[in-house]
Protein backbone atom coordinates (compact mmCIF):
# COMPACT_ATOMS: atom_id res chain seq x y z
CA UNK A 1 0.00 0.00 0.00
CA UNK A 2 1.00 3.38 -0.99
CA UNK A 3 2.38 5.15 2.32
CA UNK A 4 1.22 8.54 1.45
CA UNK A 5 -2.00 7.21 0.68
CA UNK A 6 -2.01 6.38 4.16
CA UNK A 7 -0.59 9.44 5.42
CA UNK A 8 -3.18 11.65 3.87
CA UNK A 9 -5.81 9.23 5.65
CA UNK A 10 -4.02 10.32 8.56
CA UNK A 11 -4.97 14.12 8.22
CA UNK A 12 -8.16 13.39 7.49
CA UNK A 13 -8.65 11.77 10.65
CA UNK A 14 -6.45 13.94 12.89
CA UNK A 15 -8.23 17.06 11.10
CA UNK A 16 -11.47 15.79 11.26
CA UNK A 17 -12.02 15.80 15.55
CA UNK A 18 -10.33 19.40 15.33
CA UNK A 19 -13.41 20.33 13.39
CA UNK A 20 -16.30 19.38 15.31
CA UNK A 21 -14.51 19.80 18.51
CA UNK A 22 -13.69 23.03 17.79
CA UNK A 23 -17.53 24.33 16.66
CA UNK A 24 -16.58 24.16 12.66
CA UNK A 25 -19.79 22.79 12.21
CA UNK A 26 -19.76 22.69 8.44
CA UNK A 27 -16.21 22.20 7.90
CA UNK A 28 -17.01 18.74 9.53
CA UNK A 29 -19.83 17.65 7.76
CA UNK A 30 -17.57 18.39 4.89
CA UNK A 31 -15.28 15.71 5.53
CA UNK A 32 -18.11 13.32 4.62
CA UNK A 33 -19.31 13.33 1.01
CA UNK A 34 -22.63 14.91 0.26
CA UNK A 35 -24.50 11.84 0.72
CA UNK A 36 -22.19 10.35 3.36
CA UNK A 37 -23.96 7.96 6.18
CA UNK A 38 -23.22 8.13 9.92
CA UNK A 39 -24.91 5.15 11.45
CA UNK A 40 -23.84 4.67 15.81
CA UNK A 41 -26.00 2.91 18.33
CA UNK A 42 -26.05 6.76 20.14
CA UNK A 43 -28.34 7.96 17.88
CA UNK A 44 -31.69 6.50 16.81
CA UNK A 45 -31.42 7.16 12.91
CA UNK A 46 -28.49 7.64 10.64
CA UNK A 47 -27.68 10.64 9.70
CA UNK A 48 -27.22 11.19 6.23
CA UNK A 49 -26.52 14.30 3.79
CA UNK A 50 -24.29 17.04 4.83
CA UNK A 51 -27.08 19.14 6.04
CA UNK A 52 -28.10 16.85 8.89
CA UNK A 53 -24.43 16.04 9.63
CA UNK A 54 -23.58 19.76 9.91
CA UNK A 55 -26.98 19.91 12.42
CA UNK A 56 -25.41 16.91 14.37
CA UNK A 57 -22.20 18.29 14.85
CA UNK A 58 -23.97 21.66 16.09
CA UNK A 59 -26.10 19.81 18.39
CA UNK A 60 -22.77 17.93 19.77
CA UNK A 61 -21.80 21.42 20.54
CA UNK A 62 -24.96 22.49 22.33
CA UNK A 63 -24.73 19.29 24.25
CA UNK A 64 -21.48 19.88 25.80
CA UNK A 65 -22.44 23.50 26.60
CA UNK A 66 -25.32 22.94 28.43
CA UNK A 67 -23.18 20.02 30.52
CA UNK A 68 -20.25 22.57 30.86
CA UNK A 69 -17.92 20.28 29.43
CA UNK A 70 -15.34 20.57 26.80
CA UNK A 71 -15.67 17.15 24.87
CA UNK A 72 -12.72 15.68 22.55
CA UNK A 73 -12.91 13.20 19.79
CA UNK A 74 -9.60 11.41 20.60
CA UNK A 75 -8.52 8.64 17.46
CA UNK A 76 -6.17 5.70 17.94
CA UNK A 77 -4.95 2.85 16.22
CA UNK A 78 -6.01 4.42 13.03
CA UNK A 79 -5.38 0.90 10.51
CA UNK A 80 -5.79 1.60 6.97
CA UNK A 81 -7.18 -1.90 5.86
CA UNK A 82 -7.14 -1.19 2.21
CA UNK A 83 -6.70 1.30 -0.35
CA UNK A 84 -6.43 2.77 -3.49
CA UNK A 85 -6.26 5.85 -5.20
CA UNK A 86 -9.97 6.34 -5.45
CA UNK A 87 -11.27 4.45 -2.39
CA UNK A 88 -9.96 3.40 1.31
CA UNK A 89 -11.53 0.84 4.12
CA UNK A 90 -10.39 2.51 7.57
CA UNK A 91 -10.73 1.00 11.29
CA UNK A 92 -10.15 3.25 14.77
CA UNK A 93 -10.51 3.80 18.14
CA UNK A 94 -12.23 6.95 19.48
CA UNK A 95 -12.49 8.02 22.52
CA UNK A 96 -14.97 10.98 23.51
CA UNK A 97 -13.17 12.84 26.53
CA UNK A 98 -15.10 15.48 28.76
CA UNK A 99 -13.44 17.67 30.92
CA UNK A 100 -15.36 20.02 33.14
CA UNK A 101 -14.28 23.39 34.40
CA UNK A 102 -13.60 21.84 37.44
CA UNK A 103 -11.22 20.07 36.58
CA UNK A 104 -12.10 16.34 36.16
CA UNK A 105 -11.31 14.25 33.25
CA UNK A 106 -13.31 11.23 31.95
CA UNK A 107 -13.60 9.24 29.07
CA UNK A 108 -17.22 9.71 28.22
CA UNK A 109 -17.57 6.81 25.65
CA UNK A 110 -15.08 4.14 23.70
CA UNK A 111 -16.03 3.81 20.54
CA UNK A 112 -14.59 1.95 17.46
CA UNK A 113 -15.52 3.75 14.02
CA UNK A 114 -15.27 1.61 10.76
CA UNK A 115 -15.13 3.65 7.55
CA UNK A 116 -15.92 3.78 3.86
CA UNK A 117 -13.59 6.33 2.36
CA UNK A 118 -13.53 7.79 -1.24
CA UNK A 119 -11.04 10.16 -2.50
CA UNK A 120 -12.64 13.26 -4.14
CA UNK A 121 -9.34 15.53 -5.55
CA UNK A 122 -6.51 15.55 -3.02
CA UNK A 123 -9.17 15.20 -0.01
CA UNK A 124 -10.72 12.17 1.63
CA UNK A 125 -13.97 11.79 2.48
CA UNK A 126 -16.09 9.68 4.57
CA UNK A 127 -19.07 7.92 2.54
CA UNK A 128 -19.72 5.98 4.97
CA UNK A 129 -19.12 5.95 9.06
CA UNK A 130 -19.93 2.66 11.27
CA UNK A 131 -19.68 3.16 14.97
CA UNK A 132 -19.35 0.50 17.25
CA UNK A 133 -19.88 1.49 21.58
CA UNK A 134 -18.03 -0.45 24.02
CA UNK A 135 -20.81 -0.01 26.89
CA UNK A 136 -23.79 -1.41 24.59
CA UNK A 137 -21.88 -4.28 22.84
CA UNK B 1 14.67 7.56 7.32
CA UNK B 2 12.95 6.52 4.78
CA UNK B 3 8.69 8.08 5.15
CA UNK B 4 7.00 4.61 4.21
CA UNK B 5 9.01 2.44 6.82
CA UNK B 6 7.46 4.60 9.66
CA UNK B 7 4.09 4.59 7.89
CA UNK B 8 4.27 0.53 7.17
CA UNK B 9 5.29 0.04 11.12
CA UNK B 10 2.35 2.27 12.17
CA UNK B 11 0.47 0.17 10.17
CA UNK B 12 1.34 -2.56 12.20
CA UNK B 13 0.48 -1.30 15.65
CA UNK B 14 -2.89 0.02 14.57
CA UNK B 15 -3.50 -3.34 13.24
CA UNK B 16 -2.20 -5.34 15.72
CA UNK B 17 -4.68 -4.04 18.61
CA UNK B 18 -7.66 -4.83 16.55
CA UNK B 19 -6.71 -7.85 16.72
CA UNK B 20 -6.06 -8.90 19.88
CA UNK B 21 -9.45 -6.75 21.19
CA UNK B 22 -11.24 -8.15 18.36
CA UNK B 23 -10.36 -11.79 19.89
CA UNK B 24 -8.62 -12.55 16.83
CA UNK B 25 -5.80 -14.52 18.69
CA UNK B 26 -3.90 -16.19 15.83
CA UNK B 27 -3.85 -13.03 13.83
CA UNK B 28 -2.66 -11.27 16.54
CA UNK B 29 0.20 -13.86 17.42
CA UNK B 30 1.61 -13.40 13.98
CA UNK B 31 2.53 -10.46 14.15
CA UNK B 32 5.39 -11.74 15.86
CA UNK B 33 7.86 -13.69 14.57
CA UNK B 34 7.75 -17.02 15.07
CA UNK B 35 10.07 -17.69 17.79
CA UNK B 36 9.04 -13.86 19.05
CA UNK B 37 9.24 -13.05 22.96
CA UNK B 38 6.88 -11.05 25.27
CA UNK B 39 8.00 -9.85 28.34
CA UNK B 40 6.09 -7.94 30.99
CA UNK B 41 6.10 -7.66 34.41
CA UNK B 42 2.47 -8.67 34.31
CA UNK B 43 2.90 -12.29 33.82
CA UNK B 44 5.69 -14.26 35.88
CA UNK B 45 7.45 -15.51 32.76
CA UNK B 46 7.91 -14.63 29.04
CA UNK B 47 5.76 -15.72 26.37
CA UNK B 48 7.66 -17.30 24.11
CA UNK B 49 6.78 -18.85 20.28
CA UNK B 50 3.48 -18.75 18.60
CA UNK B 51 1.22 -20.97 20.02
CA UNK B 52 2.09 -19.24 23.69
CA UNK B 53 1.42 -16.03 21.84
CA UNK B 54 -2.02 -17.28 20.65
CA UNK B 55 -3.06 -18.60 24.24
CA UNK B 56 -2.01 -15.58 25.50
CA UNK B 57 -4.21 -13.54 23.32
CA UNK B 58 -7.30 -16.37 24.05
CA UNK B 59 -6.27 -16.28 27.50
CA UNK B 60 -6.67 -12.10 27.36
CA UNK B 61 -10.06 -12.41 25.63
CA UNK B 62 -10.93 -14.58 28.40
CA UNK B 63 -10.41 -12.71 31.22
CA UNK B 64 -12.13 -9.43 29.85
CA UNK B 65 -15.03 -11.71 29.06
CA UNK B 66 -14.97 -12.79 32.97
CA UNK B 67 -14.45 -9.19 34.22
CA UNK B 68 -17.99 -7.78 32.17
CA UNK B 69 -15.72 -5.58 30.28
CA UNK B 70 -14.45 -4.82 26.68
CA UNK B 71 -10.99 -4.02 26.55
CA UNK B 72 -8.74 -2.31 24.36
CA UNK B 73 -4.87 -1.68 23.42
CA UNK B 74 -4.42 2.13 22.81
CA UNK B 75 -1.41 2.78 20.63
CA UNK B 76 0.09 6.35 21.26
CA UNK B 77 2.93 8.13 20.76
CA UNK B 78 5.04 5.34 18.04
CA UNK B 79 8.52 6.43 18.04
CA UNK B 80 10.95 4.44 15.47
CA UNK B 81 13.73 4.94 17.15
CA UNK B 82 15.57 3.28 13.77
CA UNK B 83 14.93 1.20 10.64
CA UNK B 84 16.09 -0.12 7.73
CA UNK B 85 14.53 -1.98 5.30
CA UNK B 86 15.21 -5.01 7.62
CA UNK B 87 14.59 -4.37 11.26
CA UNK B 88 13.53 -1.57 13.21
CA UNK B 89 13.57 -0.46 17.00
CA UNK B 90 10.39 1.10 18.28
CA UNK B 91 8.87 3.02 21.67
CA UNK B 92 5.22 3.10 21.97
CA UNK B 93 2.51 3.81 24.64
CA UNK B 94 0.11 1.52 25.05
CA UNK B 95 -2.73 2.06 27.67
CA UNK B 96 -5.29 -0.90 28.44
CA UNK B 97 -8.80 0.63 28.63
CA UNK B 98 -11.75 -1.20 29.90
CA UNK B 99 -15.79 -0.37 29.63
CA UNK B 100 -18.09 -1.92 31.92
CA UNK B 101 -21.61 -2.36 30.19
CA UNK B 102 -22.89 -0.07 32.65
CA UNK B 103 -21.33 2.77 30.28
CA UNK B 104 -18.32 3.55 33.36
CA UNK B 105 -14.72 3.83 30.75
CA UNK B 106 -11.33 3.67 32.59
CA UNK B 107 -7.91 3.18 32.07
CA UNK B 108 -6.74 0.42 33.25
CA UNK B 109 -3.33 0.12 32.99
CA UNK B 110 -0.33 2.52 31.65
CA UNK B 111 2.78 0.97 30.13
CA UNK B 112 5.31 1.56 27.48
CA UNK B 113 6.45 -0.98 24.69
CA UNK B 114 9.95 -1.34 23.64
CA UNK B 115 10.18 -3.43 20.42
CA UNK B 116 12.72 -4.68 17.98
CA UNK B 117 11.23 -5.64 14.67
CA UNK B 118 12.42 -7.49 11.25
CA UNK B 119 10.96 -7.15 7.90
CA UNK B 120 9.26 -10.31 6.41
CA UNK B 121 8.52 -9.39 3.50
CA UNK B 122 5.97 -6.66 2.97
CA UNK B 123 5.03 -7.03 6.62
CA UNK B 124 7.14 -6.11 9.67
CA UNK B 125 6.54 -8.69 13.04
CA UNK B 126 7.72 -8.05 16.40
CA UNK B 127 11.04 -10.39 17.17
CA UNK B 128 10.72 -9.18 20.94
CA UNK B 129 8.33 -6.54 22.51
CA UNK B 130 9.59 -5.65 26.52
CA UNK B 131 6.85 -4.21 28.69
CA UNK B 132 7.35 -1.57 31.61
CA UNK B 133 4.33 -0.90 33.92
CA UNK B 134 4.27 2.49 35.30
CA UNK B 135 2.44 1.18 38.86
CA UNK B 136 5.63 -1.14 39.28
CA UNK B 137 7.96 1.41 38.72
CA UNK C 1 1.56 18.15 1.07
CA UNK C 2 4.44 15.71 0.96
CA UNK C 3 4.17 12.61 3.37
CA UNK C 4 7.42 12.35 4.04
CA UNK C 5 7.29 15.40 5.65
CA UNK C 6 4.18 14.66 7.76
CA UNK C 7 5.92 11.30 8.53
CA UNK C 8 8.57 13.48 10.26
CA UNK C 9 6.44 15.65 12.17
CA UNK C 10 4.86 12.55 13.68
CA UNK C 11 8.00 11.40 14.44
CA UNK C 12 8.92 14.52 16.67
CA UNK C 13 6.20 14.40 18.38
CA UNK C 14 6.26 10.65 19.03
CA UNK C 15 9.83 11.38 20.56
CA UNK C 16 9.42 14.29 23.03
CA UNK C 17 6.75 12.85 24.67
CA UNK C 18 9.13 9.76 25.93
CA UNK C 19 11.91 12.25 26.13
CA UNK C 20 10.83 14.83 28.80
CA UNK C 21 8.31 11.63 30.62
CA UNK C 22 11.80 9.59 30.48
CA UNK C 23 14.01 12.07 31.75
CA UNK C 24 15.78 13.17 29.23
CA UNK C 25 15.21 17.18 30.09
CA UNK C 26 18.38 18.33 27.59
CA UNK C 27 17.36 16.30 24.77
CA UNK C 28 13.39 17.84 26.13
CA UNK C 29 14.91 21.10 25.35
CA UNK C 30 16.50 20.42 22.31
CA UNK C 31 13.01 19.39 20.61
CA UNK C 32 12.58 23.50 20.55
CA UNK C 33 14.61 25.97 18.57
CA UNK C 34 17.47 27.95 20.43
CA UNK C 35 15.32 30.86 21.62
CA UNK C 36 11.89 28.43 21.30
CA UNK C 37 9.13 29.51 22.77
CA UNK C 38 6.40 27.74 25.53
CA UNK C 39 3.34 29.48 26.09
CA UNK C 40 0.55 27.35 28.85
CA UNK C 41 -2.11 29.14 30.92
CA UNK C 42 -0.31 26.17 33.44
CA UNK C 43 2.76 28.66 34.34
CA UNK C 44 2.61 32.35 34.95
CA UNK C 45 5.23 33.79 32.17
CA UNK C 46 6.16 32.14 28.82
CA UNK C 47 9.27 29.54 29.18
CA UNK C 48 11.81 31.11 26.37
CA UNK C 49 15.26 29.48 25.22
CA UNK C 50 16.63 26.27 25.95
CA UNK C 51 18.15 26.38 29.29
CA UNK C 52 14.95 27.61 30.66
CA UNK C 53 13.38 25.04 28.83
CA UNK C 54 15.75 22.39 29.93
CA UNK C 55 14.87 23.65 33.51
CA UNK C 56 10.85 23.52 32.97
CA UNK C 57 11.34 19.86 32.13
CA UNK C 58 13.57 19.01 35.13
CA UNK C 59 10.81 20.96 37.27
CA UNK C 60 8.13 18.57 35.75
CA UNK C 61 9.90 15.34 36.82
CA UNK C 62 10.69 16.79 40.00
CA UNK C 63 7.06 17.49 40.50
CA UNK C 64 6.04 13.94 39.50
CA UNK C 65 8.24 12.20 41.62
CA UNK C 66 6.99 14.48 44.38
CA UNK C 67 3.53 13.50 43.63
CA UNK C 68 4.07 9.55 43.92
CA UNK C 69 3.37 9.66 40.38
CA UNK C 70 4.74 8.29 37.20
CA UNK C 71 3.17 11.09 34.48
CA UNK C 72 2.90 10.53 30.66
CA UNK C 73 2.56 13.48 27.85
CA UNK C 74 0.22 11.42 25.35
CA UNK C 75 -0.16 12.82 22.02
CA UNK C 76 -2.98 11.93 19.20
CA UNK C 77 -5.18 13.96 16.65
CA UNK C 78 -1.90 15.55 15.09
CA UNK C 79 -2.80 17.67 12.18
CA UNK C 80 -0.13 19.03 10.06
CA UNK C 81 -1.61 22.51 9.26
CA UNK C 82 0.59 23.10 6.78
CA UNK C 83 4.17 22.31 5.98
CA UNK C 84 6.91 22.95 3.12
CA UNK C 85 10.98 21.97 3.74
CA UNK C 86 11.61 24.69 6.01
CA UNK C 87 8.47 25.12 8.33
CA UNK C 88 5.06 23.82 9.29
CA UNK C 89 2.00 24.69 11.59
CA UNK C 90 0.36 21.86 13.89
CA UNK C 91 -2.17 21.25 16.20
CA UNK C 92 -2.73 18.29 18.36
CA UNK C 93 -3.75 17.04 21.54
CA UNK C 94 -2.04 16.62 24.27
CA UNK C 95 -3.59 14.45 27.29
CA UNK C 96 -1.12 14.38 30.56
CA UNK C 97 -1.70 11.07 32.65
CA UNK C 98 -0.54 10.37 35.78
CA UNK C 99 -0.39 6.61 37.25
CA UNK C 100 0.36 6.18 41.11
CA UNK C 101 2.36 3.59 42.41
CA UNK C 102 -1.00 1.86 43.93
CA UNK C 103 -2.12 1.19 40.05
CA UNK C 104 -4.61 4.02 39.52
CA UNK C 105 -4.05 6.19 35.94
CA UNK C 106 -5.94 9.23 35.62
CA UNK C 107 -6.11 11.70 32.73
CA UNK C 108 -4.89 15.10 34.56
CA UNK C 109 -5.49 17.21 31.98
CA UNK C 110 -6.50 17.88 28.93
CA UNK C 111 -4.88 19.91 26.14
CA UNK C 112 -4.29 21.20 22.68
CA UNK C 113 -1.37 22.29 21.19
CA UNK C 114 -0.48 24.92 18.59
CA UNK C 115 3.25 24.75 17.24
CA UNK C 116 5.24 26.62 14.45
CA UNK C 117 8.12 24.36 13.94
CA UNK C 118 11.17 25.21 11.92
CA UNK C 119 13.30 23.02 9.91
CA UNK C 120 16.70 22.22 10.96
CA UNK C 121 19.04 19.93 8.53
CA UNK C 122 16.99 16.49 8.68
CA UNK C 123 14.86 17.56 11.82
CA UNK C 124 11.93 19.51 12.56
CA UNK C 125 11.79 21.58 16.01
CA UNK C 126 9.45 23.66 18.04
CA UNK C 127 10.35 27.13 17.66
CA UNK C 128 6.63 28.27 19.49
CA UNK C 129 4.14 26.35 21.04
CA UNK C 130 0.78 27.41 22.66
CA UNK C 131 -1.16 25.61 24.89
CA UNK C 132 -4.94 25.43 25.41
CA UNK C 133 -6.14 23.72 29.07
CA UNK C 134 -9.75 22.99 28.72
CA UNK C 135 -10.09 23.00 32.31
CA UNK C 136 -9.79 26.87 32.24
CA UNK C 137 -11.43 27.14 28.74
Amino acid sequence: MDGSLVTGIHQLYARQSHLIDGGHADAWARTFTPDGEFHSPTYPAPVVGRDRLRAFAEDFAHAAREAGEVRRHVVTNLFVESADTTQAQVSAYLQVIGTRVTGDTAILRFTTVSDRLVRDGQDWRIARRDVRRDDTA
